[in-house]
C-alpha cells in the first residue's frame, strides 16, 4: 500500500516527482476514450523506470501459446493486447542536452489527472546537466468528442538561458510488447510518410492484418504565433518525425502543440487510412487545441451528470469513487458493439485478451445504471455475435449440439487462456452470459431481447449445462464435477454450490424465455428452433429433471450451503489467526497449500447468494455470510464489493464501510503492489455496485426501484445518479440516513424506499 | 503400433531401410554403457529423418522452467539430460560425392541389434547419385568393460569403381537439445586439439560446469594394414576432426576403425581431462578393435548369465523380454551411486530428470533380482544423499522439522518438474523410496541399511505424512486433501486411498525401524536423534494417532476400495464402451473431460494393493480387479505389469497374458506411437517383474522366496534366474506349469513352491 498521491474531489494528484513509483503513476494517470488510450507516460526522455503503452481499441496479437507441459484442448495462441504506434513523443534538446527528468535537478514537478475535464497535466521546473533551467508545462487529452483524435499542449520557457531548441516530434510503430512470449515484435510497416509538418506511419500487425494509421501535425509557436524554424523529417523502419529546430529565449515560453489522429482498419478501409488521417488532422489543427479541448471536456461534463457520485465528508471515498467512474467511462463507451472492458483497459498489457466473466457480472450494471440502455445492449450483442466461436468453443471440448461454451479469456470469441483448471474448469463464466440478459432484461424491461437476440444464446448455453451435468448413481442426483468456481483458490472441486446453482437456474431461465418467445412472436421462436434445431420437449423434458434433481452441497449442522464436496474435511481457520508475514497467500505460500486450506480468494457462496438475492431470507444470508467471510482473504479485486453489498444488506455497517475502502482506492493506493502493471479497471465497476447496490441499497424487483439505503458513519451524505426506464433519478443520502429522491428528467416513477412505496414527479 | 522390426531370439533386426520410421530405429538400436550412451544415428551422413543424440551419464544442464502461468513454489529450472559432444560420425565422400542413404538408391540394408553381445552392426549396399556402387558393413559399441571407451569399425568396398575417398572423423560438441526452452545452446568450448591421428575437445556445459572431454583416434587400412593417407585437420568452435584422403580400389575393401575415449569431470580432475583422455585412447588403439570387444562381450555373457530370461514357443515374447532386459542393463550398471535411471536412458531426450518414482517402484526389484546387492543399495543410497534437499524441498512448499519432500523429477535432489498437480500434489512419490527401503530389506536381509542410511530418510518421509495429514472434523478422522495419485487422469483429488493408505503404512514402517535400530545398535540411534533433532516420544504418539484414525474410502455396497473421495459420482463405464476414436484419451480428449470420466491411467488402487498383497485376501483382490480394471485404459507404460502380476495372483491367465503383451513389446512395436522420442527404460522393469512376479509368482515373505508359477498357453517354457542371499537360483517353468528350480550357486536354500516347502541344493 503507498499513499504517495494527493486527495482531491476531482483531481489525481503527485507532487514531487516520485521516480520509484512512476510506474504505478503511469497506470493511475492514463488517459483514454473507448477507442485509444495510454499510459501517463512523459512527451520527453525519460531514462528512468517507464512502461511505455499506447492501445487501440479491437487491435490485438494472437501470441502463440506458451506453456510448461501442453494439455490437449489448449488453445493455440494468447490474444494480447497490442502495445501500438506512439504518438505523444516530444523529444526536447537544448542546445546539446536531451531533456530528461531522470538526469535533471527538478525544482518543482506536479502531475495532475483532472478527472472531469479528462485532461492529464504536468508542469515542472528542472535544471539540466549543463545548468539550464527549463519550466514545463504539458497538457494531454484522447478526445472523447472523437476517439480518433489526441493533442498536446506543450510549452517551455527557459529561466536563465537563450539557446536553440532541437524538437522531435515522432510517430512510432517500432514497439514491443513487455509480455511478448517469445520476444517477437507484432507490427509490421505498411506505409509511412514525413514531410515538413506531418509525419505518420501505417503499421500492420502480423497474422490478424489490422492496420493503423498514426499521424501527426505541430504547431511550434511563441505568443500564438508560428515562430521562425528549421524542420527536417526522418524516415526509418516503422517509424517517421519531424525534427524542428528553433530559438529558445530566456524567459520567453514557447508552445509546441501535436495533434494525432489513430485510425484503424477496423473503421476505415485499409487503403484510405493515410488519405482520411490526413484529412482529419487538418481540421484537428484547424480547430486547434482549445476548441478541440472544449468540445471533449464538453463530453466529459455530460458523462459525469450521467455517472457521477458525490461523497461528502470523506475526500479519500470521494477521490476514490471517481477516479473508478473516471476509468470505467474511458475504457468503454458502448458505441462499438464489437468492443468490450479489457481487465486493464488502456492502462497496461497484462491479462491479455479484452473479455472476461467480469463483463457480464461486474461492468454490466455500471454500465445499465449510468448510460443508455443501447450501451448495455452492445455488451449483450457482442456475446450474442460469439455464439458461434463458443459453441465452436465447445465443440473442441468435446461437447455437441450446439452447445455453447464462452471462453474464459477472449478476443474475438475464442478461446486464450492456458491453464486447464481455468480454461477448461472454471465453467460457470458462461452462465455469465445467460445472467448478463436477466439483469439487462430486469432493469431495462427490454424482453423484445429475448426474441431477438436472447434466446439462441439461452438455449446454447441451457445445453451446455445438460451436457456438463451428469446423473450420481451414489447422490441420486444431478452433479457437476471437476470444475473451479469464482473462488480460485479451490481447482478441479465436484459440486461447487455456486457453479451448480447457476447451472440450474440457467435451465430454468432458459425454459422461461422459450415459454416468453414463443407467446410473444411464435413466428421468430420457430425461426430460431429451426436455425438451432431445437428439439423443444426432449430438451426441456431433460432440463427439468436436471434442475428437479440437482445436488446442492449443504451443511446441515451449521445450516449452511457448502461451498463444495468435501469442504468441511478442511480445518477451518480464520483469516486474522494468519501471520502477516503469510499475506498475500498468492505470494506466499505454494499453489497446492492455498488449494488445501479453507482460505478462499472470493467467495463464491456469497457470490451467488448475492446474485439470486431473492432466494435467500436474510437469516440465510447472514448464517453464510458469518461462516464463509472470515475465511475469505479478499486476494481478487472483484471480492470486497460482493461483501460490501451483502454486509449492508444484514447491516452489517462498519463491515461494509471497511470493504468499501479495499475496493475503492485499490489502485490509487497500490493495495496490491501490482499497479504498475496497470489498472483493476473492470473491479472498479463493483466500487460502483459498493456504493450503489451497497450502501444505497438498489434493487430492482419487478421493474421498479427499490432502495434501502443507509450511510458509514464516516459520510456526511453521498448521491448518485441512475438512468432508468427513460428517467434520471437522484438519489441523495444524508446524515442519519436521511434518503432525498429526485426525478431529474422523464415522467414520474414509482419507486421503493425502505419497503414504501412513492411516486417521483419533477 | 508397428511390426517393421523382424523377430529374433537375440537380435532386433531391421531388413531395408525405413526412412519414416527411422527415428524410431534411432531409439530402439540405442546403444549404452551405464556411463554413457547414444541413440543409433549412422556414422556417415543422413539428410533424412534423424535425432541425433549421445548422452553421457549424470551430465545435465539445468533449462530456465518455462510455464505459461506461474505458480508460486515452481522450481526455477528443469534439469535437461544433455545432449553431449558426440563422437560416432565417420563421414564419407567419394570423389565428390557425399555418401547420404537418404540420397542413394539402396539395394540392400541391414540393421541388427546384437544383444548377446551389445553390439549395433548394420550393412548396406547402395548406389550413389554419379552411379557409384559401395558396399558398407558397420560395427560399434560402447564398452561395458570399460565405460568410458567406445569403438566402430566401418568398413567400404567400392563394387564399381575406384576412387579417392574422403573420410572426416570428427569430434562435435556443438550440439543442441530438441528440447531447450529458450533455444539456447547449452555447451561452451574449453579445449580443443586436433592432428593428424587425433582430435579433442573438452567442452563444459553452461551453469553446472560439467567438463566432458571427448576424444577420438583411428586407423584407416586395408588387409590389416595402414594404408597411404593424407591426413587434414579441422579445427572450429566446440569441434575438432581428422580428413583422411585415401584411395579407394575396386572391390578392395577398406576399414575405418575410430577409437573414442569419453570422460567426465564427475570421475576425473578438470585439469587432467585431456591428457587423461589421450592416456586411455592410446592404450585403446593398442588393444584394438577386437580385443576390446572381446572384453566387452565377455561382460555381456556375464550379465546375461545374471539376468536372463528364456521364453520357448514365442519368438516376440522372447525378444520382447530380452530388448527390456537389455535395455535397462545398459542404461544403469550400478556402480556409481551418483547415478540413477533415467525414463529414456540413453535413448532420448524426453521427460529430462534422471530420477523419477519409477526408479524405486519399478526399477528397483529388477536389480535386486538380476545384480549383486550393493546395485540396489547404490540406488536407495542415491536418495539418502539427496535427503537434505527433500527437507528443502519440503520447507519451500511450507513443511517443517525436517520434512523430507522427494521431488518429482530431479538430477541432483532437487524438484525439477512444474505442474502443480504433480510437482506439488502427487506425494506418494515420497514414500516410494520408504517402501523401496522395505523392499531392499526384505530381499536382501540387510536390516543393517536401517541403521547406517534408512531411518533418517523413514524420520524426515514419516514428519512430511505427519504434517501432510490434517484432522477432519466432519469425518472425525485423518484426511489427505489435495492430491494426485499414480492415476494421474485425477488431479486434486482428496483421500486417494493410495496415498492414505501408503503414507499410514510409512508412519508404522518408520516406528518399526526406530524400534530396530533403537534396539539393535542403541549408539548409532543415540547419534540419529541428535543429528535430525528427534522428539521420539511426542512425534511418534501423533503418528500411532494418526495411523489408528487414517481415514481410506471405501463403498460399503460393493465392497470395493475407493479410488478418492467421490469417485462414486462419476459415470461408470468399462473402457470397451469407448469408441476407438476416442482413443488414446490423452491424444483425443481434453484434460477436463478426463479428469471427471471414471477412466484410469493407471489402476492405483490395484498399484496398492500390489505393494501390500499381503494385507488383502484373495477374494478381495479379485473384487477390486473387477471393479477397477475394466475402467482402466493402461495409458501409463508402467501400468500393464501391475495387472500382470495380479491378475496372475488371481488365477486370470488370458488377461495376464494379453496384460504382458502391452509391455513387452511396448517400444519394439511403437505401441504408444511415441517410441521415435525414445525408449520407456523404467518400464521395461515393468515387464521383467511380469514374468518374474507375475508369471513366476515370486514373492520373498519371512526371508524366504516363494513362487506360485503359471505359464501361458502360448508358451513352451520358461526360466528366469534370481540372485538371492548369495545364491544364483534358476526357475524354469514348462508346459502344464511344470517347474524345475535349480541352486546355480551358493548354500542350500529353502524355498516355497506352490505353498510347498522345498531346500534347494546345487
Amino acid at each position: 500500500m503507498k499513499q504517495y498521491l494527493k486527495q482531491h474531489e476531482w483531481h489525481i494528484i503527485e507532487e514531487g516527482l516520485n521516480p520509484h513509483y512512476n510506474k504505478i503513476s503511469e497506470s493511475v494517470f492514463s488517459l483514454g476514450n473507448g477507442r485509444m488510450g495510454q499510459r501517463a507516460t512523459f512527451e520527453e526522455d525519460f531514462s528512468g523506470e517507464t512502461h511505455q503503452g499506447s492501445y487501440v481499441a479491437g487491435v490485438y496479437y494472437p501470441d502463440k501459446t506458451r506453456v510448461g507441459w501442453w494439455k490437449n484442448g489448449y488453445p493455440e495462441y494468447f490474444a494480447k493486447v497490442l502495445n501500438a504506434p506512439s504518438w505523444i513523443e516530444i523529444k526536447i534538446k537544448i542546445g546539446d542536452t536531451v531533456l530528461d527528468l531522470a538526469k535533471c535537478k527538478i525544482e518543482s514537478f506536479n502531475r495532475v489527472l483532472d478527472m472531469k475535464q479528462g485532461l492529464l497535466q504536468r508542469s515542472f521546473t528542472a535544471t539540466l546537466a549543463d545548468g539550464k533551467k527549463v519550466s514545463v508545462d504539458s497538457k494531454r487529452f484522447c478526445s472523447m468528442a472523437d476517439g480518433e483524435v489526441g493533442a498536446i499542449r506543450y510549452e517551455i520557457v527557459p529561466i536563465n538561458f537563450s539557446a536553440p531548441i532541437t524538437i522531435t516530434l515522432p510517430v512510432d510503430a517500432d514497439v514491443v510488447n513487455k509480455d511478448s512470449n517469445y520476444d517477437e515484435k507484432f507490427w509490421e510497416e505498411v506505409y509511412k510518410e514525413a514531410e515538413p509538418g506531418i509525419a505518420l506511419v501505417t503499421a500492420q500487425t502480423k497474422k490478424t492484418n489490422f492496420h493503423v494509421c498514426t499521424a501527426m501535425q505541430y504547431k511550434v509557436q511563441a505568443e500564438g504565433k508560428d515562430i521562425p524554424q528549421q524542420v527536417s523529417v526522418t524516415l526509418r523502419e516503422k517509424y517517421a518525425d519531424n525534427v524542428v529546430v528553433a530559438d529558445l529565449k530566456q524567459n520567453s515560453g514557447l508552445v509546441i502543440y501535436k495533434y494525432a489522429v489513430v485510425l484503424s482498419s477496423e473503421n476505415h478501409p485499409k487503403d484510405k487510412l493515410a488519405a482520411h488521417a490526413k484529412t482529419k488532422l487538418k481540421a484537428a489543427v484547424a480547430a486547434g487545441f482549445d476548441k478541440l479541448f472544449a468540445e471533449h471536456a464538453k463530453v466529459w461534463a455530460h458523462k459525469w451528470e450521467e455517472c457521477d457520485i458525490t461523497i461528502e465528508g470523506d475526500v479519500a471515498a470521494q477521490q476514490g469513487i471517481r477516479f473508478n467512474i473516471f476509468q470505467l467511462t474511458q475504457t468503454y463507451t458502448g458505441e462499438d458493439e464489437r468492443l468490450n472492458i479489457g481487465p486493464k483497459g488502456f492502462t497496461g498489457e497484462k491479462y491479455g485478451g479484452s473479455t472476461y466473466w467480469d463483463t457480464e457480472a461486474y461492468c454490466l450494471p455500471f454500465f445499465l445504471s449510468t448510460a443508455e440502455p443501447k450501451v448495455a445492449r452492445n455488451l449483450l450483442v457482442y456475446r450474442y455475435k460469439h455464439l458461434g466461436k463458443a459453441i465452436e468453443n465447445g465443440k473442441k471440448l468435446g461437447f455437441k449440439d450446439g452447445a455453447a461454451f464462452y471462453p474464459f479469456v477472449t478476443m474475438n470469441g475464442e478461446e486464450c487462456h492456458n491453464e486447464w483448471e481455468i480454461t477448461f474448469e472454471e465453467i460457470h463464466r458462461t452462465s455469465a452470459m445467460a445472467y448478463a440478459i436477466r439483469d439487462y432484461i430486469d432493469y431495462t424491461g427490454d424482453k423484445n431481447y429475448l426474441t431477438e437476440y436472447g434466446l439462441e444464446v439461452l438455449i446454447g448455453i441451457a445445453r451446455f449445462w445438460n451436457q456438463r451435468v451428469n446423473w450420481s448413481g451414489d447422490k441420486g442426483k444431478f452433479v457437476i464435477l471437476g470444475v473451479t468456481g469464482p473462488n480460485e483458490y479451490e481447482n478441479n472441486v465436484n459440486n461447487n454450490w455456486y457453479t451448480n446453482y447457476l447451472g440450474a437456474w440457467t435451465l430454468r431461465f432458459a425454459m422461461s424465455a422459450i415459454t416468453y418467445v414463443k407467446a410473444s412472436n411464435p413466428a421468430r421462436y420457430a425461426e430460431i428452433v429451426k436455425k438451432v434445431n431445437f428439439q423443444e420437449n426432449a430438451e426441456t423434458d431433460r432440463w427439468k429433471h436436471i434442475v428437479e434433481n440437482m445436488y446442492y452441497p449443504f451443511d446441515a449442522n451449521r445450516n449452511v450451503i457448502l461451498q463444495q464436496d468435501g469442504f468441511l474435511d478442511k480445518e477451518l481457520i480464520p483469516v486474522k489467526d494468519l501471520k502477516p508475514e503469510d499475506r498475500p497467500l498468492n505470494q506466499k505460500w505454494s499453489w497446492d497449500r492455498i488449494l488445501r486450506s479453507c482460505f478462499i480468494k472470493q467467495a463464491d457462496v456469497l457470490q451467488g447468494i448475492y446474485l439470486f438475492e431473492d432466494d435467500f431470507d436474510e437469516e440465510t444470508i447472514r448464517r453464510n455470510f458469518d461462516f464463509y467471510e472470515p475465511m475469505t482473504v479478499h486476494e481478487s479485486s472483484l471480492s470486497p464489493c460482493v461483501h460490501v453489498i451483502l454486509a449492508s444488506k444484514i447491516g452489517y455497517k462498519e463491515q461494509a464501510y471497511e470493504f468499501y475502502l479495499r475496493t475503492a482506492r485499490l489502485d490509487l493506493d497500490d493495495y496490491n503492489n501490482d499497479t504498475e502493471e496497470g489498472c483493476h479497471i473492470t473491479s472498479m465497476a463493483g466500487t460502483w455496485m459498493s456504493v450503489v447496490k451497497g450502501f444505497g441499497g438498489m434493487r430492482v424487483r419487478d421493474g421498479k426501484l427499490h432502495f434501502t439505503p443507509f450511510i458509514p458513519d464516516q459520510w456526511k451524505s453521498y448521491s448518485f445518479r441512475l438512468e432508468f426506464r427513460d428517467r434520471v433519478i437522484k438519489v441523495k443520502v444524508g446524515s442519519g440516513g436521511k434518503v432525498e429522491t429526485m426525478l431529474e428528467s422523464g415522467e414520474p416513477l414509482e419507486i421503493n424506499v425502505n419497503n414504501k412505496v412513492f411516486t417521483l414527479t419533477k
